[in-house]
């Protein structure tokens, strides 16, 4: 490899001009955003009446963020580079606005904040304000794909940006708040997966300026002999810049940029012509230490700011009402000089716009950060081709297999925009076919005994639910497809992460230049109900119950009862574009129910009866309702439906199967809420029913809330209770099971027929039996291990 | 420091016959454990029916866990060193419990576990089986805090155990999966936390094996000097141990164990004589490095399985119905030679037990294990010392302030046995009063502009709620006392880690030989609804919605809407043991309602009816109950029933507060579930109910079902809309301000006086007159943003 092409020339005493300049100007943007209402521009002497009422905003981090831009524009400038810019700290969101508007992308995109001092002045009000724009770097932010309020995630946002992404550059700023995370500390390991022949590059600016809200950082601390250590462990080449001197700042950074971006050339020159190299290259990071709050006052009220956590948030307090600290605010922001930095009419001067590189290499004009922009749709194959068919003998099967086979042709048929993120568990969840097309991806050494393992690899395995999480957002957010399969379980670990990308989609819907992007697909297998050998700590649904706290327009959850239905809700997520989609199925055999002919409407409808498991009469309604949504309660329904059947004819039962929950809300609180029509023909005006959740019970009632007679629905569901034991003994633990649904139905139907009693109290034997039988055997009663119920074909 | 005096002496070659015949005699209980439910000391020749129907477990790290294990122990008798034994590859679970039973604590605890041959029997039988253990290391397995079943918990664990406990050491084995988590990652720098002065010490072990589940770890792979330069820069002294080669091992691991030792015991001699160090000491850990499936089979069919990832489970499957395997399993079990390691009885030979330390210095019995046999009550002030005068002038106050100056004091008595943990937020989290008595605990250098930091502090502040939250887990779960207290939207970073100490507590309520531990007290404040200037990343309610999920028995969920109630429901959470209890209150200025004696039988009640707000007939039922849970909720509430009796006092209102959220339930699926003639009382029988509620409205609904007809109950509550804008227009936004309320009530109301459409209107005028005021002066409308209610003084 080459480091000596650094696809840049030494700055220039000119260029350095303009890159102040610009610099001056993004800081004097960013200090009016957070203080000022009128006198935008300082044309005239500031008064009480200019400022804020309510002074919100973040200084300290944003002028280092400036500078990192200005300097990455400039290499734009030089090399045509495609790169976008992630701002860790992301709380610097004026620093990014004011980036924007002097790139002149932000007037683009609302005409209302336009280059003059009308616009400068709605800019300012606008930011923090009711009506206007968030704090944070965000949505409605120009070039962002990165948030940066919960802190943990710029650098797995950046690894998914570039993977498939060989042309693109991610310029991820990591603050030294955030590089206290575990996520954060965690996702250095990014480059042990990417490949210089195949993807783009990420680049780390950590910028330590030795502070977070209320005191130092470890990092900004510690010996930075050990913070090298460190970093070079990870296996980057560290470059450090420090200071606060100007120009020669200018000069220090823009050489570390200069190396970077040539040792980054050469790392992809070599692999692009020789293959992929046998060991990790070391990539380049770059540790910039710089004062918080830099250019800011140096003290106020004697007290030292500039340089410490004090210049976080709104350094200067109290300025409407305090004319000392006015005074110091208008002298601040004179000292950035803005007469000469815009024109008359209030746009910037020519000097500034001298530093902005054009069109779309702007970093706020990226494409790559509009990722709706480039996505194209995934080549899926025909779903059907991967039907379970009925009529084969042969009993169980995994459904989430076929799955895995269809997963397996996405590969083969999208070469470059869609990947697969499991934590090391692509085979343990029935993916495994996948392998035929594609090895794991993995830079580090390889050894002849492993299997499936490369360099060229596009299956990204990695043991952290962050990692795999946060890298299919940033894969998904650039304009390529993805699934992100986990144990349900674990899907905890990244809750926080599925919340924050649903705020981000929830706020995407409401800006028309945000063009719609790949949706996030989850899916949980390895599910609560068959954790059964891995016992407690993997056996919970928590993920279906944070997922529908989330907005409507953006949450989406599906629980397929068997694999022709799984096909068919995945090939509806695949093609679908900014959602969350949540889909539940258990990875290990069961029972098959419907025809792929029978699926596809099942699931266009998300719910339906299954009159083949009942045994109501035409025209009048059942005495009870058994209904489920999820696979092995499904299981545990038909189960007691037969047992109904066989045992208790003259109770008419009804079996309701719902594969999609939301259709359960009503209409005014999900678009897929069925209408109130559809519901009653359903689940009936008033008999009770009975409903088997694949998760906390407590999520059907929030749900059917507002529904007719919500009252009537007694669900079952995960209640907590699990161990390392059978599987038919985990339905027994959280009294889900077929006996105990025989029990509340015969408990909650409309009438009684004779032999209820009877039949209830041979329930009560049947679990009393298990009790016994399982401990003295170790395995379940044959009578629940060896069902598998053949329907009476109908179609 | 000195390195020379290593407490234990060179390992002699009697010690490691002794060590060598315990290491044996455990990965045979392991093996057994795992295959074996009969034949179980191999006195006869294997048989199919000997091998289990279900075969589950995981062997592949167990070996070297075991290993460590017998080393640590031959410390331990050398020393006399206090000592725990944190397993992060808590799927070993085989191994730990074989441990415990080589100890004899196994028998002492669960005496049917005896010390025979039908003893061993039923330790294979019980495991992963119904009834049994699970196949973790779990609550069940003596000498354990942690169980290792999501990964990445294992070092917060092991600093919070041993912080405030000087005389403690604490092994923390870290898988080589683990390692890959971001979790752990951020985790090593708990030594920038650690006093040596003061706290105990951790070991880590990094036991790389190379591999997880399916394929080989970064870390496993990555260049050694990588390795040992990326554990340097955390800032520790790496030792290296590797091989397979017996003797060979033994001599090196404990060479190894006794330079650490050494190290530790020096960098502790020297701060207790000289104060802590002026810059962090250099902690050892070690590196080991042993083949994963250590001492089981090589190969298996012509694969090679030791040293692989297919020795991660079951490395030899279908043992009942292959008899080749299941002869190799025979030659597998023998090559530990049982013959020599049990007596005729059964029980472990003198060889063998010798290896032992005593009494509760064995790693499986040492009570800071279970450490509810060494917690001691809180000093607590007294509560009512810091309540809020209603009589006072003054407004609206900071009431976790009050709770702050309660923590202060609880520094102040406590400074042994309470500690805060907080993510750099705990001045911002209006708990600042703290540092009267205690700084902030850091290692790192610090410099005279620092404020309240030092190494002698012991308020633990650091960037990461997963660090926070492990360490308090740590310094519960061994006996002492703590609050963590973090931003209400970044709890569900952690939210996991919740769920699983619940699971952790929901277990041991089970056992009777696991003393109960301080409870896990979270505060949740910087809340959804006053976020209002960080925006919509830092507005979301989810842990609570997470949180009632989990088992009544561990769950507690508080929403005080005042300071005097704050004080209160603290008080009594800080003398609660074994729960997970949430706190949510919000940290901005607010009205006060209840003085301090009207405060306490309100908590006591957990709910009640406010009459002073309401204007309802004595001995007739309201029009409509306005009811609320959490403290914004509250005020809008109180406000909307302002309105009502001012402009509509035909409309009889009642105002109810709900303190424990855990009071809406029944009493039969919550202990603290009011019973249903209280609720009646509350909420009448028929009358409909506007529910404010602090967080996702999902959560009322499913909490009141089953209570009298649920269906009245109309809940107001955060659904996802936010941003940056002011307090006001929060409420607006998600439709839960009182003019909404007002509203709610004359819809859902059992009359309409005469004048309700007109107030209708008011309500929409006064929502239309706040968007244009808001965004004209970027501030709420005066009636808002002033309103203090003086509520007649009753009492």
């Amino acid at each position: 490899m080459t480091t000596t092409d650094h696809g840049a020339p030494a700055i220039t005493e000119g260029e350095i001009e303009a890159i102040d300049a610009w610099w001056r100007a993004n800081n004097f943007l960013t200090i009016g955003q957070i203080y000022l209402q009128d006198n935008a521009l300082l044309r005239r002497e500031l008064t009480s009446d200019d400022i804020k009422p309510r002074l919100l905003g973040h200084w300290g981090t944003s002028p280092g963020l400036s500078f990192i831009y200005a300097h990455v524009s400039r290499l734009i400038q030089h090399t045509g580079q495609e790169t976008i810019y992630l701002t860790g700290p992301g709380h610097g969101g004026p620093a990014l606005v004011a980036a924007g508007y002097l790139e002149g992308t932000y007037s683009e995109v609302y005409p209302h904040i336009s280059q003059d001092e009308a616009g400068v002045k709605r800019l300012f009000r606008q930011f923090s304000a009711p009506g206007g724009i968030p704090s944070h770097v965000s949505v409605t932010t120009p070039g962002s794909i990165h948030e940066g309020g919960e802190l943990g995630y710029v650098l797995v946002h950046a690894f998914g940006s570039v993977m498939d992404n060989p042309d693109l550059l991610t310029v991820a700023v990591v603050g030294d708040g955030e590089a206290e995370t575990g996520p954060l500390e965690g996702s250095w390991k990014g480059i042990s997966f990417l490949n210089p022949a195949r993807d783009g590059a990420v680049l780390p600016v950590l910028h330590l300026n030795g502070y977070k809200i209320a005191g130092p950082t470890v990092l900004g601390r510690k010996d930075p002999a050990l913070v090298r250590s460190l970093l070079e462990g990870h296996g980057y080449q560290v470059l450090e810049v420090e200071g606060d001197d100007v120009p020669g700042m200018h000069h220090r950074f823009s050489e570390a940029l200069r190396e970077a971006y040539g040792t980054i050339a050469g790392i992809q020159a070599d692999a692009r012509a020789n293959g992929a190299p046998t060991e990790p290259p070391r990539w380049p990071m770059i540790i910039l230490r710089s004062p918080k709050g830099w250019t800011g006052p140096h003290e106020i009220d004697g007290i030292e700011v500039t340089g410490s956590w004090r210049s976080h948030q709104v350094p200067l307090s109290g300025v409407k009402g305090d004319p000392a600290h006015l005074a110091l605010l208008e002298q601040w922001l004179r000292s950035y000089r803005p007469e000469e930095l815009f024109d008359e009419d209030g746009a910037p001067v020519e000097l500034i716009t001298r530093a902005n590189p054009t069109g779309d290499l702007r970093l706020s004009a990226s494409p790559h950060a509009n990722g709706g922009l480039l996505t194209t749709d995934l080549d899926i194959p025909d779903f059907r081709d991967y039907a379970v068919d009925l009529a084969d003998p042969g009993g169980a099967v995994e459904s989430v297999r076929r799955l895995g086979e269809l997963t397996a042709e996405l590969y083969r048929r999208n070469p470059q925009t869609f990947r697969l993120f499991c934590p090391d568990e692509t085979n343990s969840n029935r993916l495994g076919a996948v392998f035929e097309v594609s090895d794991r991806a993995f830079m580090e050494t390889t050894l002849p005994s492993d299997t499936h393992l490369s360099a060229e690899g596009r299956v990204m395995e990695v043991l952290s639910e962050h990692n795999c999480h946060g890298w299919l957002e940033g894969y998904t957010l650039t304009g390529r497809h993805g699934l992100f399969a986990t144990y349900e379980s674990f899907a905890m670990v990244s809750a926080s992460q599925t919340i924050q990308h649903s705020k981000w989609l929830e706020e995407a819907t409401h800006l028309s230049w945000r063009a719609k992007v790949p949706s996030l697909n989850i899916l949980l297998t390895s599910t609560c109900w068959r954790n059964d050998h891995n016992g407690f700590s993997h056996q919970g649904p928590g993920l279906i119950q944070t997922a529908i706290t989330q907005r409507a327009e953006v949450t989406r959850v599906y629980l397929p009862p068997d694999a022709n239905t799984l096909l068919s809700v995945a090939d509806h997520c695949f093609r679908s574009r900014s959602y969350v989609n949540l889909i539940v199925i258990d990875k290990q055999p069961q029972q098959q129910w419907l025809s792929m002919d029978e699926a596809i409407p099942h699931c266009a409808a998300g719910a339906g009866i299954w009159d083949w498991a009942g045994n109501e009469e035409p025209d009048a309604d059942p005495d009870i309702v058994l209904a489920a949504a999820g696979d092995v309660v499904t299981m545990e329904t038909v189960a007691a439906a037969e047992i109904l059947r066989r045992e208790l004819p003259g109770l008419k039962v009804r079996v309701v199967n719902v594969v999609d929950l939301m259709t359960l809300p009503r209409p005014q609180d999900h678009p897929h809420g069925i209408s109130d029509t559809f519901f009653r023909e359903l689940f009936t005006d008033h008999v009770d029913v009975v409903f088997s959740f694949h998760g906390f019970p407590g999520a059907v009632h929030q749900l059917v809330h507002g529904r007719p007679d919500a009252d009537r629905f007694h669900v079952r569901g995960f209640i907590e209770e699990g161990t390392t034991t059978t599987p038919f003994d985990m339905v027994v633990k959280n009294r889900a099971s077929r006996y105990h649904l025989v029990m509340d139905a015969i408990n909650n139907a409309k009438r009684t027929p004779a032999g209820a009693s009877e039949l209830k109290a041979w329930c009560e034997a049947q679990l009393a039996r298990h009790s016994s039988y399982v401990v003295e055997h170790l395995e379940d009663m044959p009578e629940v291990q060896n069902w598998n119920w053949q329907r009476p074909r109908t179609s």
